[in-house]
């Protein structure tokens, strides 16, 4: 049976949304899920909103990491928060993934610390955008810096994941830049994209900001730090052409009730391209499932993240990244592993 | 009476829809224009189209710039070509503003050699994306590396342009990064944190993806790679969703006919954040007006494009810029306008 770690605080949902998204969970999927957090703040919340216990047992943490907190506190001073233990209870097999909405910086540093990287891999976060098909951009957000070798490692790491979460062989791979030419963007993408040409990746050169709704490539490879630009703008210009289009709707000439069931299948269409639809981002090159949930998730984005990371799980994705480690890193290069 | 200086040539649309869209220009705005491209295919255009010439003259060039010509090729091998003839009635004087849809790289190039820069700034792209009110993100595209100095110039030319445009007094800042605490970015983001917080220019500190469609910042600066992501990833998401609405409604319950009145607004919605709307970017820090025009613009897109480039030169915004060059160069760091 499979089994959920999941963090209740730190987050910007209220703990609440995320304890009703567990309960959904283990109704809809039957999975077995630790909540982390405190405990009375938990227990309150089960006896209020009424929720049924069943296959969900809970830890106790003292604390918990905040947005503001610096992210080697996790490990430091507040190794008694929510994400220090369920990376904890993660490493030591007392659970199959860890998923948590809290500071990505932390959760990258928890993440590394407790539970360990993949040998020679640099984690990366890897984000699916869901437009025309799944886009998986990563890094998502993890490091603001990387290497061109880091990019190929990324591409390779992501293939894996992408062909084993969406059952595409030989997944493509693209580079994101300011212009489709071999001589667009930095050094950075420069050097990279003649590694990425013979890495055996499938390789199909730059993509821009455009091709992440068009599915050009299944993979697109940046540093965090493009990568968390262009996905928190993707979600933001989602989110307000949806908003904007469903006030057209409600302002036009037909009758509140007539509009009702039109902006109902908008709201359902909208939701097909809604990130959160899509599940958490797992932290790849890490060594065991550690999932982020989304920044805003509410209950129902909780209970797809568990049920994407379930797959995840079962798919053995991450035993065919550690498997293939050696190949991932590129030999050629600075290792790919190595922190600057 | 003002005149534009249009290139028809080189662009992915056909010189057939920048035609169109300058003879739209001059009825609704009785503005000038000079077309500068292939005379022969031109005088096709209005023969076939049976358009007017009124108001309207041709400047013959020989070749023009193609998305593939290195950026130095205008003023080099292609010093016959259409962006080049454009570029020099513009700097001496034969016309108010320079209009181009061409490949970006040469449009800087030529602007930095033939129009020349205002003294001690670096040149970069303003597009507006034009959400829940007008962003603009200043660098879009021109430079993939630029020093945090550079950050606080642009800060400084785009709350110029942006208050004469969008006639809004004492604009707000944001530094474009991976999250809003400080701490977030890269080391250049980190070092213009602490530049801009000083520089007197409305810096509420940094912005998120999401904060380019909420108007949290009027003008939003970034090194020209990341802008361009962002800019492409927001066009790209705004176009795919309206897209899919569209054809929501189409598919729905209702009959075609119902749905027509209700997609057509739902267009026209849609266009109000479609960015060629909005018209072109300007290259701010060049002493003469010069527009990037949309590259997969339209007649109508090329029309909006001028409409906003005689706003641009009627505002005298260059001219402020040009008075205020020496506030704008960032004193205590390196000059701003400093090839690096």
């Amino acid at each position: 049976m499979i089994k959920m770690i999941l963090d209740v605080m730190g987050q910007d949902a209220p703990a609440s949304e995320f304890i009703r998204g567990a309960v959904d969970a283990v109704r809809e999927y039957g999975v077995d899920i630790t909540l982390v957090g405190d405990e009375g703040l938990i227990n309150d919340v089960f006896i209020k909103e009424d929720l049924s216990m069943e296959k969900i047992d809970v830890v106790h943490a003292d604390s918990f990491v905040t947005m503001e907190d610096g992210a080697m506190s996790v490990v430091k001073e507040k190794s008694d928060s929510s994400m220090n233990r369920g990376l904890k209870l993660l490493a030591s097999g007392e659970g199959d993934a860890f998923l948590s909405a809290g500071n990505s910086g932390a959760l990258l540093a928890g993440a590394t610390f407790i539970v360990r990287r993949i040998r020679g891999l640099r984690a990366a976060f890897g984000a699916t955008l869901p437009f025309e098909s799944p886009v998986l951009l990563v890094d998502s957000g993890a490091n603001t810096q990387v290497t061109p070798a880091d990019l190929v490692s990324f591409a390779k790491m992501g293939r894996i994941y992408y062909s084993g979460m969406y059952r595409k062989e030989d997944p493509t791979v693209g580079l994101l830049s300011n212009g489709t030419e071999e001589t667009k963007g930095t050094p950075l993408q420069k050097e990279a994209y003649a590694l990425l040409k013979d890495a055996g990746v499938g390789f199909i050169g730059n993509v821009e900001g455009f091709d992440l709704t068009s599915g050009r490539a299944d993979v697109v490879v940046c540093d965090g730090f493009s990568g968390n630009i262009a996905l928190k703008t993707a979600e933001a210009v989602g989110r307000f052409t949806v908003k904007t289009l469903d006030e057209t709707l409600r302002s036009t000439f037909f009758s509140k009730a007539a509009a009702l069931p039109l902006r109902k299948r908008l709201r359902e269409t909208a939701k097909r391209f809604d990130p959160s639809e899509y599940g958490g981002a797992p932290l790849l090159g890490i060594s065991k499932p550690v999932v982020k949930i989304h920044g805003s998730a509410d209950a129902r984005a909780v209970k797809n993240a568990i049920r994407s990371a379930i797959y995840y799980v079962s798919t053995g994705v991450i035993y065919e990244i550690a498997r293939n480690s050696s190949k991932l890193v590129y030999k050629d290069g600075a290792p790919a592993g190595k922190e600057k």
